[in-house]
């Protein structure tokens, strides 16, 4: 009983592929864009108008592309100007402002806050509450935990923003903070409640407020487990090289670099 | 002008008790049990569907309980198999995903997201955005404030997830992190913004990042306040020993342990 | 097509005043006053009774004011006691519980959770998911950056609250938390993911957990930009001395203190 068609409204100027269901009480805005098989929940705003739409009466919404496969849980709000990939999906009441681009297969947790002008790219998994500021940019297979606010705005408040870059691979625990315009290399483990004020280089485990370096996170060792790091070799759901192991993968003319 | 029956939408397999009151634009779901005297207000989501729903034509909802007396906020989403005790309420935006069992005069705050396969227990306080990872256990009268994350995966990513355990009468302050597996004893004060990395014993303060044990809360003193732990001798709002305190409430057979 | 008139549902005593426009879904109780020019965007609640609605048949709404020119956006819920100043603006999902009094020409980010008791100053920016306990005070032109903490209970839980007071001009960067009762004076810049335990005085640069002073924030150079602070030299966005500058505009009289 989730798609009965009640209390929606779709822009004459939407494009709707086929086999999309909409869930009740959404709204779908000027020019957006919804790829073949797409399930959008109730109670979602996609294409939300940018400020502009309250003053200009001339104003045109910006494009908005809702890749095939997604799936957007209910009370998104889905600003004009974002580009999702293909099998993107999203939690509740995520939020995404202006002018993003969201790679395939990629996983946007509930309340996630993604703001404007930012670069996220394929099988990411950004959990619930992350808040990204504008100008981020994100690599593939990033993993950012709960509540880890990514910043842009060195001595606020100003307008010399800069965005912070977190490389492939690199996992950020819950609760960190990073600061504007660090750089978080390839194969990171940022610990839980760090705040990062300096660039991370590739394969680091860096944790602490402020944060320091622990080590290479090749040699960390866990107690029965053996050296879980790169964790590409010990975890596959949801990966490409599900059901084949990431060598084979890579192997096969997927290297990620 | 709450409760106009508008544009409200309950499956027929759903079961609503007497004097229940539901708020326009909500939506509830197949096998939810509304039980007695329940309100619900604005554009809830009860009983949603679990992740199976979108591609089998067959799935069936797990059974949804909302407890006698509760109070469920607007835009909630509450997920099926959510077992909620009797006198529950919850704040705006609440979202608990599937198969957690929350216990009677329990209050969860705003944007609380209580993610799956969590128990917690009677009479606590979740408060607004505090993230609850899967597997974890709470037990009675546990406060748990702002921001709070509970994790649960130990080398992230991992399908190596160990719940963490928060146990009787325990406060945790805003903004701390408390990392897998780590159990927080009964009686236990977690100052603000700590950083949580081992087990911690009952009647403990600890504080920091990484937290510290700082002292016997028993010992700690509040200048004009006497000892303000533990907390049940001074503060009764809400609890079951209202009016007639803790003391008498113990004796007469209501003994926690 | 953001305003259709559709599903709005709006109490017979509150008063709509010229040129508002309200987002469909949204619904407005008893006793709101919606000044002019305001816009109010989808699926708001404005008024939302307080608890004892609930269980009281002669319960009256307390007044609600949302200024002229203000705009809130999707999926508000600002509760009847609220009295915002002109010009306000809101994001997405705001909480505002009762009787909060917020300046003109304030900000409030998306998620943000402002409790009850709270008086909010004009020209404020608070950012997304910003979390501000019951009796906090805010200044004149303070900025409070995303998960950000106002903290109110020094032993928690009790009933003797003490709110935080941030002054004019200051600035607490991300992810920080404020203790109770905490002075912030006038002027400062909270480094992100700080715990401020102490009062802080006028013009200080204070960091880390627990926070402490780092320097006069007067006397902070950064590389090739000078010394940023006091900011109101260096930005002028939003401001009232938008054009004029600070300084021509304080010489206008405008004398904050």
């Amino acid at each position: 009983m989730m798609f009965n068609n009640h209390n929606i409204r779709v822009s004459p100027t939407a494009s709707i592929g086929k086999n999309v269901r909409i869930g009740d009480d959404t709204v779908i805005f000027d020019n957006v864009v919804i790829e073949d098989n797409v399930t959008i929940a109730h109670n979602c705003i996609i294409g939300e108008p940018l400020n502009e739409y309250y003053s200009n009466p001339d104003y045109i919404n910006p494009v908005t592309v809702i890749g095939t496969h997604s799936l957007i849980r209910s009370h998104a709000v889905i600003y004009a100007g974002n580009i999702l990939g293909e099998n993107v999906s999203t939690g509740h009441r995520v939020n995404l402002r202006e002018n993003n681009t969201i790679g395939h297969d990629t996983v946007l947790g509930t309340c996630a806050d993604i703001q404007c002008d930012i670069t996220i790219g394929n099988y990411c998994r950004i959990y619930n509450s992350v808040t990204i500021a504008p100008l981020t940019k994100i690599g593939n297979f990033v993993s950012i935990y709960a509540f880890v606010v990514l910043t842009n705005d060195p001595y606020p408040p100003s307008n010399d923003l800069i965005g912070c870059s977190i490389l492939d691979y690199t996992q950020i625990a819950a609760h960190s903070t990073i600061l504007p315009g660090v750089i978080v290399g390839k194969n990171c483990l940022i610990g839980a409640g760090s705040v990062v004020h300096n660039h991370i280089p590739d394969y680091s485990l860096a944790s602490g407020n402020p944060a320091k370096l622990i080590m290479d996170i090749r040699r960390f060792v866990v107690l029965g487990k053996g050296r879980p790091y790169p964790w590409m070799h010990r975890f596959e759901r949801g990966m490409p090289w599900e059901n084949i192991g990431y060598e084979k993968w890579m192997n096969s003319g997927n290297n990620a670099d």
